[in-house]
């Protein structure tokens, strides 16, 4: 638990997601696996308020986002979502696209890392979610495609045309998003868009191996780190040195640094404590 | 032609490029071909207003770049422009640098995508302008130079210094810059330079097939697409997911995304307006 | 020298580095063989005041950065740096991170190119210093290690969260940065952290190579090339592109440009002045 508690509890139920916490490692399952894990409303509304409590609560010290079944996510559902947005008024199809935009922004300013375990199709908001994770584990089975232009939609969904570039470089990313073409593992490795490529049929089981060793290092140096390179994306030179001086100042006074030179002198591993 | 129409009237003859309209699909070739296409004065002011044109007449869905004869453009002519520049004073030299930027910026802010169909050399302002493209479809004689320091000025020309190191990442960036060598089209699909690549002597080919799918797809998705990769290079996270929020948003009430999930439900391919 | 001095004098002695001056190639060499080139708080005090000085005294043309012995550089000292940091209070702490912090914002604005000469081992800190540079020559030996979560600190070390995203993409970036995995010349060439591969043993030679051909080279055009790669990543295109506008300008009235269009004329190579 986070030391700063109030009055906001905890959602005893996620009935949209299937979620499991290991140990310090939160999984989060797209569980709709006859439907390819599309998502509807009510996934996209529980992705963003999981994200939030658990960043609230404190406890996870890594998250791993994973599809149930023969892919990772087909993304926004044709009929319970194209459909009713048809039907939805401005400010309901606002309300919307903030919410889904409000996943991403949670993932990538969340204080833990986040892998997405992407095995199949990772499609739409699918690919968007796994952009947004820190680490893609992919198996060769993996396909992305951000086929949003394809649906008569702009490629820019949910930050994508924020993310996608700086991942990927801007020649790529153009293609990619305008065109939706999809994009098999082997290509999504050659141009940086996957993480770490896993055997067939076992990016859970890589994801999860990769999630645990972040959850048993350093947790504030891997949160700092995140914070770091997601702020300085939108910061000039000087700035971030600025900042990453006075990061580096406050994590010289924490318990894993001191940790490490104790084991260091001792000539045994750290047993790092997360603070 | 746009909606909003005032004075201005169109060009009737563009004397120093040669401009070709099929149906959405405008193609202007760099036609110099003793010259390798070298650019004149005359023809960075045509590819300026050109563009502008096409900007504010509307109906051009797809813009393809390209060179007649032995290759794309050989860039700035030494004798036209360097000799010419020398004897110009700081005003007019400045006047004349505002116009190059001007062509970039006006070819990243179009409200269509920009196909380079590059065979042979693409050197110095030919390098930029392609790098100014959303596509580049170049064929195995491709040979990307941007040999600004080798006549004595800065790799930084024409918006350069911005796109390149967006594109291929700053190390490859300040290599191609600063030494000014060839990268042929191996090394340039290698690091991200080049979005397709075409069997020799079929880049004006593969460049016309794509700008031809581009044209008969979703047009206003693709251009706001363009407009948000071309934006939020510039914007923080923050603000490019709500921007993305909002132009979905708005694209969800456009008569595309209806056909999408008309087209889709009739289980009929989409009959795109573009609007 | 800079045609605009005060009174500050040149230092005699720079006592942690061996520095070799040799026709406008500066040759900066971390020399603690023995320790792998360990870094000591005196060894990075003397690089942030010698490019300094170099920038201020002029004459600079290139810089070299190479390691004698087994590698190019370890890092900060387990036991100079670390141990003595775990002793410093908060203000002590912020001045040590804003001094190495220092040495790299003085490598990106300093008016000459730097080139990095890395074999063995570049870790921790010595890897950040090798990112700064402008260029890295490495040989089949090379092996960089951000290696900074690993002894409890943050990834973000000296701008290192703010540069390698934008050298290899924000994907990799989080790789390394996250678990400062060891990276090795092939992969690190084929994600774009490597400027060019030099055969084994051969990166000092073929590092020098390539400054004296940037000190022989237009060192006017060099510079300001550098200074607008650096400047333009934290700016819109808008304004990159009237900078690039206001500095060819500018170039198009020096020395070196004339001379390139008379060598030109005249069938001759170019004899650069560097203004």
């Amino acid at each position: 638990m986070s030391p700063f508690t109030g009055s906001a509890g905890s959602t005893e139920q996620w009935e949209h997601l299937r979620v499991a916490a290991d140990d310090g490692v939160v999984t989060v399952t797209l569980d709709r696996p006859d439907k390819l894990n599309a998502l509807t409303f009510e996934a996209y509304a529980d992705l963003r308020d999981l994200v939030a409590e658990l960043a609230r609560t404190g406890g996870t010290r890594a998250l791993v986002l994973a599809g149930a079944g023969r892919g990772f996510c087909s993304g926004g559902d044709v009929d319970e979502i194209i459909g009713a947005t048809l039907a939805m008024d401005t400010g309901r199809l606002l309300d919307f696209n903030r919410m889904t935009g409000q996943v991403v922004r949670a993932l990538r300013e969340a204080p833990f890392p986040v892998v997405a375990a992407v095995h199949g199709v990772a499609a739409g908001a699918g690919a968007v979610l796994a952009l947004a994770a820190d680490f893609r584990v992919a198996d060769h089975s993996a396909r992305f495609a951000f086929l949003f232009t394809r649906v008569g939609l702009s490629g820019g969904d949910m930050g994508a045309a924020y993310l996608l570039p700086r991942v990927v470089g801007l020649g790529h990313a153009t293609r990619l998003l305008m065109l939706g073409d999809p994009v098999r593992a082997a290509e999504a490795e050659r141009i940086g868009l996957i993480s770490e490529l896993a055997d067939e049929g076992r990016a859970d089981e890589a994801a999860q191996a990769l999630a645990r060793r972040l959850a048993t290092g350093p947790a504030l140096a891997y949160a700092q780190t995140k914070a770091l390179l997601t702020a300085e994306l939108d910061m000039p030179l000087a700035a971030a040195v600025e900042m990453d001086a006075a990061t580096q100042a406050l994590l010289m006074n924490s318990s894993d640094y001191a940790e490490f030179h104790a084991a260091f002198t001792a000539k045994r591993p750290p047993a790092w404590q997360g603070r």
